[in-house]
């Protein structure tokens, strides 16, 4: 409970706890990710690995390290109690001389997964294929300059994507980590578009080909490692899908960490996706103000998650999606039990972000001011003018009419912001 | 000539040299704005007007002071030899005490405005309606609660759309500086694109009815005065203006410091809307790179432009558009002759800046290298790739026979950016 | 009490309770500003002023309209509850013609000041001069080229410093609006350091000579109005007072607005300012963290202010100083009401975060975390090193002789975030 | 000359070109550095090192690569005909199972240094300790938590300017790249600031005790890899060095992308420490202005450097300091030729911006705005007040007795900005 001083217990935190007649669990659906949580080793852009995982040993053979990590990962799982884990192909299994050994590589993990996964009850929120750490993706996988590098990819998707419908995966994710440009000098923005266009249209015909029934995700980021990505945010990548017809085939993991880098909110990006039915799932970390760079720390600041919460929780949940901590230990924090402080604090931030928006989604006033403030919208003239049944003709005539200003009104933020604090 | 030392001289703008074919003036179409150099007087956030300009005198009568900056303004056009000029309602007139007080307003001082056209042969690049001065607008315009200030929004826009036509205006532009939101409690903004479609939808409607042929111009800007503005970006306008369906009727105004303020490179927002056939106008000023708001400052370096320049000469120029200088003295230039030394330097900073663009376009050697990078796209792989001909399936089964890894190939960043600066 | 639902009832702010051995409110010290509650219009870089104030109006008399401020004033003062304002010289009074006449005109407003003090028990937090509203101020006050300007400067400082002891201030504040440059073009950046050094020297002598017991307070800000601020954050600050021999003489005043803007965090610059022992008071505001300009909101995340105020509880709180609001009212804010939910929910942030600050201080789990991590510098060597009694030399037999690295200890970030969110 | 096309020929960079009666060699004291040009292998956060280096193969051995460095670097600076490199001890060597043996290992690789600096007559700009990259070093070097930590850095600096002496160096560097936090929770900024003190005080001993004549220098960053850094900037620095007595010993040597990233322009950290008399060398790179971390490319904007070299002239340059380039390819660069495109490039665009201010410098007309801006200063009233000779009580009287307001004058940032442009 919250007055608990246990500091690996939680305080929020009570999969079962009813909210919005849901389990809590079922809310937030909170998976854990391969990646940082199991293969990070605690370097940076100036300095060597910090963290010393006995699963980096195995006498350095790649796939005993492999095999462990999933004997780990899953006991890991267990103890925390996240029902979901999501993964990149090469987290689970080391690249191979050729594609085809990679392949086999993974497939061969895989088997180990599937098992546990079996065992444990665990289950995959999503999967999706590295297209960002071979140096073959340097300038990009769909929007490289060379068509070969295009059908690497391509391949690679298919491979993931099936591995995640086998595993029963809820969603596929793409993160166009590479897709972007270092320099305007060396690329051709028209060109790049038409080939990720097109990349994301096979995608979809193989998906339903071999009847994945789970959504597909693209993640906005706006640089890093890039100069510029062009998924830089989520008006962006909305507005990309619609050109090449996706926008109902296609939904929006949003990041924390990534909204911000991009200028935004949190809370922005969500009300975005939601707003034009789009928004799929989460990666709930956070960045710091102060640093220009994805730091993807675990949240510990429910009163930044509350407000896009509360927007996932009024247009009606996350669906297939999730909430996935893409955040990783600080370098310094090299102590085993730091792994569980971080998770623990993470998922209990999140509960609690929940349990403070669903109670104030329960007590309806945010919602009630809204609907007044733009309640004149549902008279004759407003709608006459959003059914398109008027012109500026007509509008002219009617101010001309009416002689009289429009009452100004006030937009209440800071009576708002109060009530708000009323749940935080 | 650049070796010129007569800080009062063009060094490099000379209107009737020839460049890629036409004179440098049809390639800039160098319009100064009404707004920023006849009215803004110099105050700040934080301080008092500090520009003593004798148009602002005249007894307070605020219409006589409309006049004077009438007979003022096109005195300092015929000196600079700009060939246009843009305007806001609101610069050109005063507000009257209804509406249709401040149309009579208007149309007296255009009046004046048109014989003065006559007389100078300066023309319109565009008109535009001031919807963020007035309080009336302070929660936006076209995006309101109150539908009433979207009618008021419409009528004024009729107005403005019609004076401009009536003046031979090239463009009309659309600049939604209170479109957007100061907090999101207060906000829904599935509701306000709603909205702002329908706006943009009547504004279409209008222009083919009185049969104005200019274009309509919509203009990005991230932020400020609101915390975020829904034509963030050029991206975000592109995709906005596709879900209405208007994407073939308005194009975009871009603003070098409002590219900044997003995130973007001013080269980057040109060549997105160039990519997408949307590039309109441009507004040429620039930010301070330390600094997070609209500085608003005139051009002055000639290598930040130039790249943007090459992307509107690559892709055929600006049509109707031209180069405003959306840009404003600093607050302690208060010496007479500051508003010509700030008007020559941005005119030959353009003028500057387009003539390395041409010779870099003429030498092709920038070009020539983009076509190699992406020479592979036009061979089998490629084709049958973009032409939809191909499935993940058929590139696994490519990959896995090819065998080989892609070719790494070089990006060649350095030696492009050298090969720039041989024109800068 | 935290359960109310009444939107103007404070929830956590009661000036009685015991904190840590004092009433909250001599923890807190608030202090309302006179220039943004009662002067503030509603206006902003793009639009017109928006507040109706029924006391701007007095049939634009603006002694007439001084004095209703002083009266409407103090009467909400009284009705908030809160202990001291602030003011500038030319928010209670108008500029006269003259400067002898600015003097006058303000003084007559002061002797209404007094009595209302008197009257009320509503104390004077701080009295500082705008020295950088005014045009003469346009290139800076004791940093302009024209020493008139500083003799103008140093002139209103003398009056506006003797008005704060007159008025039995606690401290008298000094910003530097408009020390800095908009380009070093024209600036002579050595010299004018030595300019404010003498400024603020000649400050110090007639403080002493006036017998004024309140601390000198200087407030960080890195730019706006200017592109860059001499006084642009805590570190350098401190670094320039220390250069003219000031280090004792003159205090910090920390904004949190400012702070961010600096790229530092709000914990960050009251830490920076304590450690050297140089913390003064605090203007307790907020940015928007995506908008890079000082939006002067009001307080309301606790979280984001906690830890700041950690640091004020730890180092043993403000002394003199207090917290002021630096802070306006949002331009869309124009019910009468809303100054009131703006200031009560300040109010009972600072309240919130200074209560958790508390909690976390009586806890000391994070102070003793914090002396164990350092515990080894209490050691023979880390002795030794720190009273200056060893060389490289030496050290370097020391690690020759110790053989082994370093221990690595974990930082435990994650530990101690979730231990902070105990008290949050 | 400026009009040559071969890309791998210098267009401005002429050694012995006289410049402002020296060799331009001899102003720009050009040095390449160890890490980024022969160490670098092209990796980021998100992806694996790109670029093959020959003399990285060497079947592994890290001393036979050392050895082969050495070899090929020396080649390259003769090729490329810059008279200085820079170099860390772990770029040098590779560090051994103890201290003493990676001092013994590095002094191995040192004897190879010195032969081929005899055999070539390259020189020495700087040396440096590597205190950051090792886990040791993650929570900072003199300002760990673990004195152990600290004596091993001050062993391992005592290394290494021994080492920079025996080279003959110009100075010795020192960059605390891990001196500063990653969360204020766990860190004592106070006890911290003394370490660091110390630190310093006891490398200044030990400088004068060997007897090394070169400068010591200290660079700032403000952040990356740690969130928050101590030495943010020249302005923190210096009142760091002034507040423990250091500000005659330690020098700074600022980095073109570390003042972006801290806020503030490459123009004003220069002018910043050439007003204390502290400027002592450069890092010439450049940053992305749309990035929020260090981008370290090299520099290709001449404007951009222009005005910073001005500084760096107008103060009599940088004395035994020099340009070092702390730049890398991009990762996308992987041709051989790329490294030469990169260099060439950077070095031609300091040339080119150092002939640009020499120009400037000659032709006298900024100097000469600026001394007429403050010639005032030199008047009766200005002087009094520079040598202390006023008070408040007699400006004040002054002022009175003035009766008229001081006179505005313009800043004339436009004309002086168009003046700059005479000479890009």
């Amino acid at each position: 409970g919250p007055e608990s001083t246990n500091p690996l217990a939680y305080r929020y935190y009570d999969a079962s706890r009813m909210v919005l007649g849901r389990p809590l669990e079922e809310h937030l659906r909170i998976a854990v990710c391969w990646w940082h949580t199991l293969c990070w080793p605690g370097g940076d852009a100036f300095g060597a690995p910090s963290l010393a995982r006995p699963w980096h040993e195995e006498g350095g053979d790649e796939m005993a390290q492999a095999r462990r990590k999933v004997e780990v990962g899953f006991e890991f799982f267990a103890k925390l109690g996240n029902p979901f884990f999501c993964f990149h192909d090469r987290d689970l299994a080391p690249e191979g001389t050729t594609f085809a050994e990679s392949c086999q590589l993974l497939d061969t993990i895989l088997d180990e997964v599937e098992a546990a996964m079996e065992r444990t009850g665990t289950r995959l929120l999503w999967g999706t294929a590295n297209l960002f750490g071979h140096p073959r993706y340097a300038a990009g996988a769909a929007t490289n300059p060379d068509p070969q590098v295009f059908a690497y990819a391509a391949a690679q998707v298919k491979h993931i994507l099936e591995a995640t419908h086998r595993l029963g995966g809820e969603n596929y994710v793409l993160w166009g980590g590479r897709e972007g440009y270092d320099t305007l000098l060396n690329t051709d923005l028209g060109r790049e578009q038409e080939q990720f266009g097109r990349f994301l249209s096979l995608i979809v015909e193989h998906k339903h080909k071999i009847g994945f029934k789970g959504e597909l995700l693209i993640e906005p980021k706006p640089c890093e490692p890039t100069k510029h990505q062009y998924d830089f945010d989520a008006a962006t990548i909305i507005g990309f899908l619609r050109r090449f017809g996706l926008e109902n085939e296609i939904k929006l993991n949003i990041e924390v960490n990534h909204a911000t880098l991009a200028g935004h909110s949190f809370h922005h990006e969500i009300a975005w996706a939601a707003s034009e039915g789009m928004l799929g799932s989460v990666d709930a970390n956070r960045g710091d103000p102060q640093n220009g760079w994805d730091t993807d720390q675990f949240p510990n600041d429910h009163v930044e998650l509350m407000l896009g919460v509360y927007e996932v929780l009024r247009s009606g949940g996350l669906g297939r999606g999730g909430f996935n901590f893409d955040a990783h230990l600080r370098r310094q924090s090299i102590q085993p039990d730091d792994l569980f402080h971080a998770h623990i604090g993470g998922i209990d931030t999140l509960a609690r972000a929940t349990l403070a928006a669903a109670a104030m989604l329960e007590d309806g006033g945010l919602g009630e001011h809204l609907q007044q403030r733009y309640a004149d919208w549902d008279g004759a003239l407003g709608k006459s003018i959003l059914a398109g049944e008027t012109s500026l003709q007509e509008l002219d005539r009617h101010v001309r009419e009416a002689g009289d200003e429009p009452q100004p009104r006030s937009g209440r933020q800071e009576m708002l912001e109060n009530l708000v604090n009323r749940f935080t």
